[in-house]
């Protein structure tokens, strides 16, 4: 397999750009439905038997399904995780494990063996704070598998960091530096974040269109989504927020060249769309 | 239990600083040992009997263990990490969890829940790109737990994105600015950073000295230190890099504020010092 090849070729085929967040919760507005529990009552059978209806629903028409990993260690369901993997490989999806890790080096090796050997995803999100040498394992020693970095989050505190301008001086010391010139232009940090992905794809396939490192941009940022589609020009977008967290499909257009370059991710609005009264 | 209070408590009980990382490798030049991969087998045994054998032999000696989750991950045994937590609370340890998690608010929620409840971890490491919203479950449902947030990692990449400039212009739209007045003073993005955690812990226990919530600066990186611990004056600081990655003692003494305010972790070093002639 290659991921990124493997993907276009199914959006191709089925035709969509749908991704299905399998994020299951057992209580609480977004729910499994109550039968569903009372019937397998151990979490690891109901978490994998609701996924297995959602997957029968939805395989022939989505490419792609993104569990999110946290849902199943809060339940300690780790199993019915690796056996929804299984089961959305039989059915011809693939698989973006939603982790977003981060660590240095050495660590990053036993994350990446896990996500890919262990769960066996056919790709994952993560976090690049830590710079090159953290996601470096992913891409040298998974070169098949896909990766997508946090560029630009949906959520409303994205701003906090991600929304400060800054710049790069290489022959500065210290923690603090004046600028003394006049017109000097900054950068928001999402757009170095952006641009370090772009420089990290140069490492991978020169010739391809898309290569196996995409980036996450939520759908709730069309500007955010507009100009990040510019800079990391051979990623693929991964695009959560569509649906409950607002966004909708004026929001998304921006992240696709001529129908590719993006995959649209919802979660709650698909798997727990058997109870929408409660969020329309 | 309050995480900070009991660790400061054990911290002057126990005389040390130390915190054990618990890092299990089965293979290459750090690994545990052949005899006690081949009496047990199965990975979760090998890594709870290894483990047990370092806490009994550390325990009177050091307040604190920190395990890094993704190594149980890579070998399947998080059954090993769980039984490694209750034998370490047996033994009057606190437990550092360290798994750098991250998500957006609901997500976050899960993460926390996994990290307390399944886990049952007294504290965890937590990377905070995503903002304000993506730590707050931490803080606000399990206020007695201790969080330390990423600031300026260990690891030679930490550069590519922790030391950019940075200025926070909140009256500006769009990805890029210009500077045009002279003198305007950037910090590095880990300064920024490590503002956000000394501004959230306004939100904690005002009279404390310390607060729950700490950050994690690599002791590679000892002018950083100073820096930060005079920031993040009720943080604790996590400092990992001791030992195999290269920090000494005279690099983590700007941690500390008469002899509190941080935590020394020392992984491969302490724990496979059996073999010490392979690394120095």
């Amino acid at each position: 397999m290659n991921f990124i090849k493997d993907l276009i070729e199914s959006i191709r085929k089925k035709k969509s750009v749908v991704c299905m967040g399998l994020d299951p919760r057992l209580e609480g507005d977004y729910s499994i439905p109550a039968h569903i529990i009372e019937e397998y009552g151990d979490p690891n059978r109901i978490i994998l038997e609701f996924n297995k209806l959602l997957i029968d629903a939805t395989y022939e028409l989505i490419p792609v399904i993104k569990p999110q990993i946290a849902f199943y260690e809060m339940y300690d369901a780790l199993d019915s995780l690796k056996q929804t993997i299984k089961y959305a490989h039989q059915k011809d999806l693939l698989v973006i494990l939603d982790s977003k890790r981060n660590d240095i080096g050495s660590t990053s090796k036993a994350y990446a063996y896990a996500t890919f050997n262990i769960y066996e995803a056919d790709a994952c999100t993560l976090n690049a704070y830590l710079g090159l040498d953290s996601i470096q394992p992913y891409f040298t020693q998974f070169k098949e598998k896909g990766i997508f970095i946090l560029v630009k989050t949906s959520n409303p505190s994205s701003s906090d960091f991600q929304d400060l301008f800054s710049i790069k001086i290489s022959d500065v010391k210290g923690e603090t530096t004046e600028i003394t010139m006049k017109n000097v232009k900054l950068e928001r940090n999402y757009i170095h974040m952006a641009k370090l992905v772009e420089e990290w794809t140069q490492c991978l396939d020169e010739y391809a269109t898309f290569t196996n490192l995409g980036v996450v941009v939520g759908a709730t940022f069309p500007e955010e989504m507009k100009v990040i589609r510019k800079i990391a020009r051979r990623s693929f977008i991964l695009m959560p927020g569509y649906g409950v967290q607002g966004a909708k499909a004026e929001d998304i257009k921006f992240g696709f060249n001529d129908g590719l370059g993006g995959i649209v991710n919802s979660s709650r609005g698909i798997i727990f769309a058997w109870s929408t009264r409660r969020f329309y």
